[in-house]
């Protein structure tokens, strides 16, 4: 059972995952940043100790949890001062064979969603992705990760990896395409706000019948009219007309070779 | 006001909004399209006459709806064979004044949505865009628009063209990231059902702090060690390296600019 948790780095991910961990009765027993303003201002939020030396890590913790930069998450494993404990990255792209150093016990406690400063997110329905070395350790990791939240998956390190990348095109990607309207629509006098039906209905529509068959459009239906028009517009508005293209180009071929394909 | 409307045009948004004209009270008199099964097919759903010859459109409607392809909107206002009669267009990116000949009064009705076939709409929640180059035409328009839509507004031809093409980035370039997401879980035996948390959050929170705030990933952070493990893994996947590399890019460039202004 992990009942006393360690947490090695504080932002956003940590303070929304600890977090979590409070509510669900675990004990924060520490937290690590390297910074002191880091660490303190999340251990008051974690009602908990902090350090910036990583030799102080309290030891008696069910579980330590790396949240750093992923390209710091190997060698804060190697200054671990410990043999034999839990400890889990929470990173999309790192493989967990960053962590098989010494004796540690090696896990990856990944929450697909996107985390802001001060935005509540609702853990319960933020996936979790598990994997473990050890089968208690995964089993341990899933009762755990069954307590913060409803949606509990295990997958190994190359399945994390690309759910990574899906994930940066349909979360992050897709954020900058609604940058990209709402600074269109500011340039001519428009508000954000009149885009939101149509947004919801996009996100549902391509989660009822899929992202194929909800795509519509100029580009979709290769409507050379249209896409020319826009185009020329947007040859005064920075860098998009290239981006329009762009988009506009790799719809059509995707479409119109799946097409093809559904015959 | 507005009773009596004909359809020229029997595709999906006048499928759409003619259902949604019959559930407000109003008669639909007639339909055209240039193929009988689409005439007769829609004439059944909105109860009403069919012709596939413009000469025999029917006169005495208060309203002409021409809801075709772009490129013939021009050449069937021309075909009409009345003057003087109310005469809109539903496209964002066709200017009024293409239907500015002989004595038509010309106006546009553009709602502002993603139609499919078999798809139902929600029109109520639906925004109408409105032009008209006659005042009293204008307000005819907005009180039959409030009839079946909440969300009523005035634009004029530069600003529909500009809210169009913003809408093509807002929803059919963000589905076209859904189905690229879609396509490499796929790939890798993961469904797209565990990115759905993740894609509601993130529209709620652009729709909440703006789409610039709520920008998150390697590439808002310029994280090259995951961006370019990333773009390597893709190397793989059809042309999706360029295409990651391509929006990558432009979040760093427009996200450091813009955290330069700011400051």
């Amino acid at each position: 059972m992990i009942n006393k948790i360690i947490f090695i780095g504080a932002g956003n991910l940590a303070t929304h995952l600890g977090e979590a961990f409070l509510n669900a009765g675990k004990e924060i027993l520490q937290v690590y940043s390297r910074t002191e303003k880091s660490a303190s201002e999340l251990a008051v939020k974690l009602n908990c100790s902090y350090t910036t030396d990583l030799e102080k890590l309290l030891s008696g913790a069910d579980l330590y949890i790396i949240s750093v930069a992923d390209s710091a998450i190997e060698k804060i494993a190697e200054m671990l001062p410990f043999d034999n404990v839990l400890v889990a990255h929470t990173s999309g792209s790192t493989d967990i064979k960053v962590l098989k150093r010494k004796n540690l016990r090696p896990a990856v406690f990944y929450p697909l969603q996107t985390f802001s400063k001060n935005v509540e997110v609702n853990f319960y329905e933020v996936p979790l992705f598990l994997e473990a070395s050890d089968n208690k350790d995964l089993e341990r990791l899933k009762i755990l990760a069954g307590l913060i939240s409803s949606k509990v998956y295990s997958i190994d390190s190359q399945q994390r990896v690309m759910l990574h990348i899906a994930a940066v095109f349909a979360c992050n990607f897709t954020n900058h395409m609604l940058y990209i309207a709402e600074y269109l629509l500011k340039q001519n006098n428009m508000d954000f706000e009149i885009l939101k039906p149509l947004i919801s209905e996009t996100i549902s529509k391509a989660g009822h019948i899929g992202p194929f068959k909800a795509q519509t459009g100029p580009a979709a239906r290769n409507d050379k009219y249209i896409i020319e028009l826009h185009s020329e517009i947007l040859s005064n508005y920075e860098n998009y007309q290239k981006f329009y293209n762009f988009i506009t180009n790799s719809i059509i071929s995707k479409y119109c070779y799946k097409k093809e394909e559904d015959k």
